[in-house]
């Protein structure tokens, strides 16, 4: 039972430019079409925790891209588009209760995905592990990975993977 | 001829905490004393500039840890501690200029230490060589690594050394 951040940042900690622009991330060679591990990453998880801004984002590719079902934690949503009504649902309220929830539902390793959500899973310590590639490019501005934190959290440093030379994506899990 | 940042962060990307402390650092274990390449990193430059705070903290640690001419960026002090006065320099105005007059003092590699000055330096997208170690630790909040830069700073991943199965140590070339 575990919950997962699994994200590209650039080296200065943003996940997405000012604009939610992701461009970036595609600016590395990717010579032999690799998927940096996301596949065996995405069968070990029972299903995905996101935040509003996300799904849209997620909306904008076209095509829906996930087979796992989607939590969409979120308290201004009511309704979900018609096409994906049988993949995704609407969540809301504390997050730890929802966690457990989910957990009792047989949901026991989650993939929590966008910026302000994985900064409230960290606010009360609800990450487990953190898979963090990092791209090799200062973006200067944009939004953060990482929000403010009332105490430390240390992890343990399981792994660590380069794809193409250039990435590096490193697994942490929390030391408690 | 280049500029290099040495560095480590916490995986939030702060550099010391927010009233400067630095013990979160020395978390991890180090059974074998490896000093993480910073003997031959420190080899292969010619000078140190440094920032007042980096300084000031430097000057905390008791004796002077540098055997390198330290060059200090500064445009509030005027006066250097009496035991140093033979081992930095006051410095201050144009950092571009600046550097060049380093360089044709025959200082060719520059460690650029501290992080208001590190920031400064990328803004003006003088860094050519970024060498980061990632402390396996979210602090929360602190001193960041990086600031606002104007546009985006292409890097190309070099090595990624791992002390410790703990620390993962990445050095970056500026892509120009």
């Amino acid at each position: 039972m575990a919950n997962y951040v699994y994200i590209a940042t650039s080296l200065d900690g943003f996940i997405a430019t000012s604009n939610g622009e992701l461009d970036w991330l595609e600016t590395s060679p990717n010579p032999e079409q690799t998927d940096y591990g996301y596949a065996e990453f995405i069968n070990s998880i029972d299903a995905i925790v996101m935040g509003r801004k996300t799904f849209e984002k997620v909306l904008t590719f076209g095509k829906w891209p996930y087979d796992k079902p989607v939590f969409l934690l979120s308290n201004s949503l009511t309704k979900l588009p018609e096409h994906i009504i049988d993949k995704a649902e609407i969540i809301s309220g504390d997050i730890k209760k929802l966690t457990n929830q989910l957990n009792q539902q047989g949901y026991e390793n989650l993939y929590i995905d966008g910026g302000s959500v994985i900064q409230s899973f960290l606010q009360e310590d609800l990450i487990d592990e953190m898979i963090i590639t990092r791209i090799p490019i200062l973006l200067g501005k944009g939004f953060p990975l990482f929000g403010k934190i009332d105490r430390y959290l240390q992890f343990k440093h399981k792994k660590t993977e380069i794809y193409n030379n250039t990435q590096v994506k490193s697994h942490y899990t929390r030391d408690r």
